[in-house]
């Protein structure tokens, strides 16, 4: 493309001059649907503009539909041509977005709630709790003695740290293991989405460095990348987060947080040592970085010995996380924070900014049903059906993947890391599995790093173990798919 | 003090150099509670750093607890001696926070949610639905019937964008003013607060340009303010916006969004006329901005007609916002958005990485009490008592404070907005009210510029005739108070 002409006499400003100039090469057929666009440093010393701009006009393509940015691969022609768009009066297709589109982790959790849905489709894409324990029974009756006892006040505010009641609750559970030392600790959160989001927010800026543990949960690395900091990963082994390569990074890096699952860690299912545990604190005080320790699956553990949290050995430091939603239900949108100074009142003003406060009538509702025992006996009686479960899926992955895949049993939690002991394009696979009629989530949505090798996370929580077999096995067919089209068309992805 | 020994040999950076010579000076008492920093620009210069590492030294001075800092007004030596804060066994006084300290928006809305609970507080600062009002027998029932209805449903997951019963109710309530044409248009929110802050954040980047219609609503305030945007103040006359004004903004920022009520403005309870909506619409469709149309008082109206939706005309560049809040109980956290296209997609994706969902027992419960005409009916038994309450505040106005201040009475809302003739110190009239036993919320936490008539907010929702009236004499009283010491030590604050 000729970008001689590009005039700089105050009239149309070379931003719009540029996209013009794309736009019309794409409309006439110069640029085809699937050609790659150079680099913006190289469109912005071609064109004499700075590479703020270049980034700008390719972003301003994307709004209008003519182009699609994939990181760390490039900017591509859409297949998409935007007179279609237009004739579905997207009238909006004109504005100007300031923002990027959905990111692979957004796309991959937006997947997660909305596969399960597909006919025949069966999913081990997601960890929830089976419906069979959400307590309905006993919940509508603590909902009604809510009623009965507070009224009105059941929807009436709160502050935003949230009721009294059901933080006396939490400090008086996470005294035990040291994750809180008292309800002024707490801070009620909407699940541990939420409180994983105010973490990140509350201490991380763009261009911060952040560790996270790697693989991870695809809703802690979009809440980390959402702040514009710089998500570093670490990676887990069978004693957990590996301290020795995070000591390499704070070497290199001042890192503001560490992120990683202490227990029954997601989707690996290995719990961090007592040995890393004192290291980690250690660092964490000597080296003055955050850790979030975010402990959700720490109480669904099958085997093993549960560890003191880590937060007992430096709570000034780190920030404790967890919720009732894999145990009971995540349409409560119960979670917490523990967190102290004044990390602990800027978590309270951002949750203020948030949403004000949790639902008054359903942290009541929490309170009780912790007060009661209930948790505690839902977990008991949950524990066996889900090991079970756990034992159907290791057993299909032998049966239908042996030769091909890595796979430990998990101590606890809801998954299982699957790693291919030969690489493979790991969207080709996602794709070719959809349509197989199964669904996992794919590794690039739950690693830091832009490369590595491939894995995924199947989850077990939500299946009986006949669809866990038929899911492997689809499974091990979209895989033998995917590898049949790579030895034929090596090079079907032109621009990859 | 003096600069010229700082070393640059790579041993303590600079910025620890500078930091210790600080610290020295405050301990040694050669800088004194009180005493004002140079500002940052001035540091730089002097000690021939860049003004990015002079702002950093102040920030970590003010971690550290030797500096506070505060807007508009500079950075000045602390009261408390960092000794006595080491010696509470606060650790983390030695952390590096990123961020800023609580923001005066953040403190008055805390305030707001604290002070009603002080032992002989008349608080006016707070707009919330009285007690009395929230229907807390019919929602028992509600409650039950959901649970009877969808049994373990009622703590399931849902999609992001809510349960589609509610949505569509919302849809079919919305359809009648040209709100919301369709259930695919809505998202459930957690309440105003966080539909606010979500379309902040999806719209809004670092540097962007808002404009927001001031006074406004303190959280309104908050939520643009976190993203980084530069907030524009709109004046709001009896007609509402005044779109002139707007338009001088318009010919010299690029603007991104423009935020206001449209009716029972908050806090001066005036409608947006017909002929500015008109206006407002077009000058959002030429110029491309979007605008956040919060409605959430618009139900509550004493007078005057309630007009079309601003967003009926604009439905694309028109982001609509209203709770349940204002009427039946804030506890409930029920709001939403109405939007479409990409700007739809990326909420729905922004509500995800927040907080997965709104929980989904009180979405059921919402869409029944919508769907059997609960919320309208409690709306019709509700008027006469806040009209009531409304009338008593003009009254009390006019009696304790007639001359000093102006107000007009609002068409509908919880506020009364009340200027006063002469200007005064806000923020000691704010602290003399507490001390009298008052509250309201100060025109600087909900106004846009940073000086302007000195402004307050009244809110009657949940006073008696007779605390209202004592409320106002114990603000004349506070009045009298400030302005006393004003004449007799007008030079009282030495850094302000």
């Amino acid at each position: 493309m000729d970008l001689s002409d590009i005039t700089r006499d105050g009239g149309a400003s070379i931003t719009q001059q540029l996209v013009d100039r794309f736009t019309t090469a794409i409309d006439g057929g110069d640029l085809r649907p699937g050609d790659k666009l150079p680099p913006t440093r190289t469109l912005a010393s071609e064109a004499g503009i700075n590479h703020l701009t270049a980034a700008r006009i390719y972003r301003r393509l994307a709004e209008l539909g003519y182009v699609t940015a994939s990181v760390g691969r490039g900017t591509f022609v859409r297949t998409l041509a935007p007179a279609a768009a237009e004739e579905r009066g997207d009238e909006w297709q004109s504005y100007v977005l300031p923002e990027r589109p959905a990111t692979y982790q957004e796309e991959i959790l937006s997947d997660s709630f909305r596969l399960p849905e597909r006919e025949g489709m069966i999913s081990l894409a997601t960890g929830f709790p089976s419906l069979r324990f959400h307590p309905a029974t006993e919940m509508a009756e603590i909902a009604a003695q809510v009623f009965d006892d507070v009224g009105e006040a059941a929807m009436d505010y709160l502050n935003a740290e949230g009721l009294g009641e059901l933080r006396e609750r939490i400090a008086i559970r996470g005294a035990e293991r040291g994750s809180v030392a008292g309800a002024d600790e707490v801070i009620v959160t909407s699940g541990g989405q939420q409180a994983i989001d105010l973490t990140a927010r509350a201490l991380l800026e763009p261009g911060d460095v952040v560790a996270v543990e790697s693989p991870t949960f695809t809703g802690t690395m979009l809440a980390l990348r959402s702040t514009g900091a710089r998500v570093v990963g670490i990676p887990v082994d069978e004693c957990g987060l590996d301290i020795d390569a995070l000591e390499q990074v704070l070497a290199r890096y001042e890192v503001r947080l560490c992120a990683l699952q202490t227990s029954c860690h997601n989707p690996t299912g290995t719990d961090l040592s007592q040995e890393r545990r004192a290291r980690l604190a250690q660092l964490a005080v000597e080296r003055n970085f955050f850790v979030l320790e975010d402990a959700v699956y720490a109480d669904l553990r099958y085997e093993g010995v549960r560890l003191p949290a880590l937060r007992r050995d430096a709570p000034g430091h780190v920030i404790y996380i967890n919720s009732l939603s894999k145990v009971v239900g995540g349409g409560l949108r119960i979670g917490w924070i523990a967190a102290r100074g004044p990390v602990r009142d800027r978590l309270v003003t951002l949750k203020q900014g948030a949403d004000f406060q949790s639902p008054t009538l359903v942290q009541h509702m929490a309170a009780r049903y912790l007060a009661g025992g209930g948790y505690d006996r839902k977990l008991r009686e949950s524990l066996p059906y889900y090991r079970a479960r756990r034992d159907a899926l290791m057993d299909a992955l032998e049966r239908h993947l042996e030769g091909e895949v890595d796979a430990a049993p998990p101590k606890g939690g809801h998954h299982v890391w699957v790693t291919l002991r030969r690489e493979i394009d790991e969207r080709a696979l996602y794709a070719e599995a959809l349509r197989h009629g199964m669904a996992f989530t794919p590794g690039g949505a739950v690693r830091a790093e832009r490369r590595g090798p491939t894995g995924l996370r199947l989850s077990f929580s939500l299946a009986e173990p006949d669809q866990l077999d038929e899911g492997v096995r689809r499974l091990a067919r979209a895989l033998r798919e995917v590898r049949r089209r790579e030895r034929t068309a090596p090079r079907a992805a032109p621009f990859s």
